[in-house]
């Protein structure tokens, strides 16, 4: 019971294939880091042949140096052609990965009416793919797709594409419901059959077109499978992927297998929410152990419950994976996680002060009005650092304006800013390509004059998010605006009904972080290019 | 394997206890309606004697006359008390209901801990409770809280308070998992030995906390239990109920058990997207069966097998739920999927025909601009419409401007639009809680005087998503705009480097789109407001 499981996560390929789901290369690279630092054992980027962002990715991958082995993705051979000159195979090859996975039928159905092909040759196209790859020298899993409806329908058959998989060298033998309609009892009973029938090791892939990915997962494990693959939150097509977020905690604190190492455990709900906020997907607050509301009580009966015993309500402490209990009544949460930021930070904080108390009020205060700081972490030091160090006010903003205007001839944003720099009034006005544009124009005209620095770094990454959908344009969004430069990449946030004060909100905040770093005008307690290093994301 | 199963609803009590939603006594009025129009078994209305809304609803429900029995909840009496005297089972009985259901302890620990008395006082809890309402002639069902995690602790103190609860007559005895932390494997094993040890009847009551709540369900039905008790879409605390929707087609299409008759499994679809937008909850696409995407195709291979066979991609016929399929358009998408839309939508095309490669090469250019139709159903159709049918121009836009100002006095957003409708030229203002809202306000003014009907449908949600960050702030951004009303929801898209003018696209594009289903004004193939049923989603 306490057999090792490796994690091989898919949110890079198969969770793009989710309906609203779209990542730049630059994208796909920062989730990579993210899923290594968590622990995975493999993470699987793409197909090297299909796309110009994949290709990227797996080129700027290896610079990386990733502790998590990187796998590629494809089919095996075309039908009646050699292994040797399938140009999809050959592109996985040679993008230098050390693991693939091909997927290849294993339903008899599938064979005849989509490949439209003879039993024997898919099971030749099998064989010789994954001899293919063994030659090569590298690390090789077989996706049987549609296993487990191939087995109802055909047993013999469906095991005997695993065997030809098998012979020809591959190290895993993947079991996908890739139509996600098989359930608990039936997994566990087909995947006994294969572990007492073959000896590669197995891996199982489900998906969650029956609200049983996750169920589907544990009985394969508990059946002898030994790879799992998922999706972080669960992305993927139609229903999803099985989702790794619950899978993981279910597999390692309620049946004692071993998937991460305790410490990365606790990130997960952080991993989670900061892939949700790269792929630009709201998180269903009731998300199994990492949504916001996975430990929320309401008031009454079950929070004086709690207040005596937190077991009477909680199936788990949730610090294991990184989550947090939430009173929704008196929030009493979150405190220690701002104490030991402000620590990180090298600030001179206690919980009884005084001070901290306050900013910990502001800080809820906030939260409760839709700020979020997890993907801002310059807000969250500009708000400690104004609490806890004599920070110079680097410049005040008087007024501004802007004007968007679309005529036959075309769009025109202007804005217009009125700022005031150590005294110094200055009002002017610059065109853009589109509002925020102009908005960040005006500023940097503003104040060049005084912090020429300020061309050394630029806006990365904007992001728009509804916080409260119910009504609809006229509810509040949240920005989250990325900059980069100086060696080092920082985000801000803005909250507002308006998306364009929201804008200029994080817009000023990524100015006046940047400055003060530039500049040291702070007194702070330790120097701020380190600190700027502490908080590199 | 075809026993009856009774479902029991509880959206009414324990959904409301999840984050953010809130239900009027008329909100709960319309849901008790289309529950009984789905067939449910049992309604359970509230606690009668909790609230004033609560109080309403069992008032008023009675002149409804539904089919369904409508259930009162409440708990076992006061400790140290007689249940003649307890005036929360005093109001249950008055209530009128048939049926009530009780909460009772089932764990030693939660005596000890929460309510602070003896194990046998609790005993006689149970037994006087229902032993009062049985004597008052309701149907009786014991809500045993905890029972898992009791059972693990103390599995004969457990089973002791279900036999109270029988001995004094009651008709069920649900077993809840209260925390959500059991696994499958557990519940079947001890749903199994309370099966044979009791007679009453049984039911199952479980949480989402482990995203195993559907799993649990049919684990313990397949142990013996015949009621199942959950929520539609799975609503209620932390991480919520059993979801209704996913447990009844796995139950009834997939393990053969009666739950509901077929024409009215037909209506589940419908009847999860009126209660969520009842509930204002926004709807997970990916959700399993009812789901905008439990049967959406993205995939290339996935959509060319498909048009074979649905088979070969859907585990059930989506129509059984009154679902439906969708082929999304996406870059990963092939040729096939644009002409099997477009066949959906019943227009006359075919791969070879001249006008069918045109529209195809115009999809590609927009979506290499930026646009994304996956989640833009409604921009797709329009474009579809152009190219096949003889589509009537609505209105005109001459132009548009938009002002915000803050100052110290706050935020100001003001439009102005000038466009043509049937050549009246109409030019007017309107303000807004941000430049989105102020412009949809003002295009609305401009129309309803032409079509009144835009006052039944509203904008449900808006996203931004920058396309390209390497700009930044001058980047292109993706805006999609979801509308709700006139019995559905659509989605439709812009794209612009300026995030006004990419709102205004999407903000176009989703009431013209609405005004064509209303009006019928176009002389397609075939009728609007058939198609309107048939994209229904």
């Amino acid at each position: 019971m306490s057999a090792n499981i490796s994690i091989f996560d898919t949110t890079l390929r198969d969770g793009t294939q989710g309906e609203g789901i779209s990542l730049s290369a630059d994208d796909k690279l920062k989730i990579a880091q993210k899923l290594d630092a968590l622990g995975v054992h493999y993470i699987e980027g793409g197909n090297p042949g299909s796309n110009s962002k994949d290709i990227e990715f797996f080129q700027r991958v290896k610079s990386l140096n990733l502790s998590a082995r990187i796998t590629a993705f494809g089919s095996t051979r075309r039908k009646n052609s050699a292994a040797e000159h399938d140009a999809s195979l050959l592109r996985i090859v040679e993008s230098g990965v050390p693991a693939a996975t091909l997927v290849g039928k294993a339903w008899d159905f599938h064979v005849h009416t989509a490949l439209q092909t003879t039993l024997e040759e898919n099971l030749a196209m099998i064989y010789d793919s994954f001899a293919f790859l063994k030659r090569s020298g590298m690390e090789a899993m077989y996706d049987a797709e549609h296993f487990f409806d191939g087995y109802k329908n055909n047993p013999e058959y469906a095991l005997a594409a695993l065997r030809k998989a098998q012979d020809a060298g591959a190290d895993w033998l993947v079991l996908c419901d890739t139509n996600g309609g098989t359930l608990p009892g039936e997994i566990h009973e087909i995947v006994s059959r294969v572990r007492s029938e073959l000896t590669a090791e197995i891996g199982i892939h489900t998906h969650n077109d029956c609200e049983l990915a996750v169920a589907n997962t544990l009985a394969a494990v508990q059946a002898g499978a030994r790879q799992v693959q998922g999706t972080i939150n669960g992305y993927g097509e139609r229903c999803g992927n099985a989702n790794l977020c619950s899978i993981i905690p279910n597999l390692q604190l309620k049946l004692g297998y071993d998937c991460l190492p305790e410490e990365r455990l606790r990130t997960l709900t952080n991993t989670a929410r900061y892939i949700s906020e790269i792929a630009n997907v709201h998180m269903p607050v009731g998300q199994a152990y990492v949504g916001n509301a996975a430990f929320a009580h309401k008031g009454g009966i079950h929070v004086s419950a709690i207040m005596k015993d937190s077991k009477t309500y909680e199936h788990i402490q949730p610090e294991l994976v990184g989550n947090k209990q939430r009173i929704l009544v008196s929030e009493l949460a979150g405190q220690s996680n701002i104490i030991s930021k402000a620590v990180e930070l090298g600030l001179d904080v206690n919980a009884n002060n005084e001070k901290t108390k306050q900013i910990i009020d502001q800080i809820k205060e906030l939260e409760h009005q839709g700020y979020q700081f997890e993907g801002a972490d310059a807000s969250l030091e500009l708000l400690l650092r104004e609490a806890f160090t004599d920070m110079k006010e680097i410049f005040t903003v008087e007024s501004f304006k802007m004007h968007v205007e679309k005529t036959n001839a075309g769009m025109i944003s202007e804005a217009i800013v009125k700022i005031n720099v150590d005294g110094q009034q200055v009002y002017t006005a610059a065109e853009g390509n589109g509002p925020v544009n102009a908005l960040d124009n005006a500023l940097r005209k503003a104040l060049v004059q005084f912090y020429p620095k300020i061309e050394q770094f630029h806006l990365s990454d904007y992001k728009v998010r509804v916080i409260d959908e119910k009504d609809a344009t006229a509810a509040k969004v949240r920005v989250l605006v990325e900059s980069t430069g100086l060696d080092n990449t920082w985000s801000t946030v803005g909250v507002s009904s308006n998306v364009i004060e929201a804008s200029w909100e994080a817009l000023l905040g990524s100015i006046r972080y940047a400055l003060l770093s530039m500049d040291k005008v702070e007194s702070g307690v330790i120097d701020t290019q380190e600190r700027l290093g502490l908080i590199n994301h």
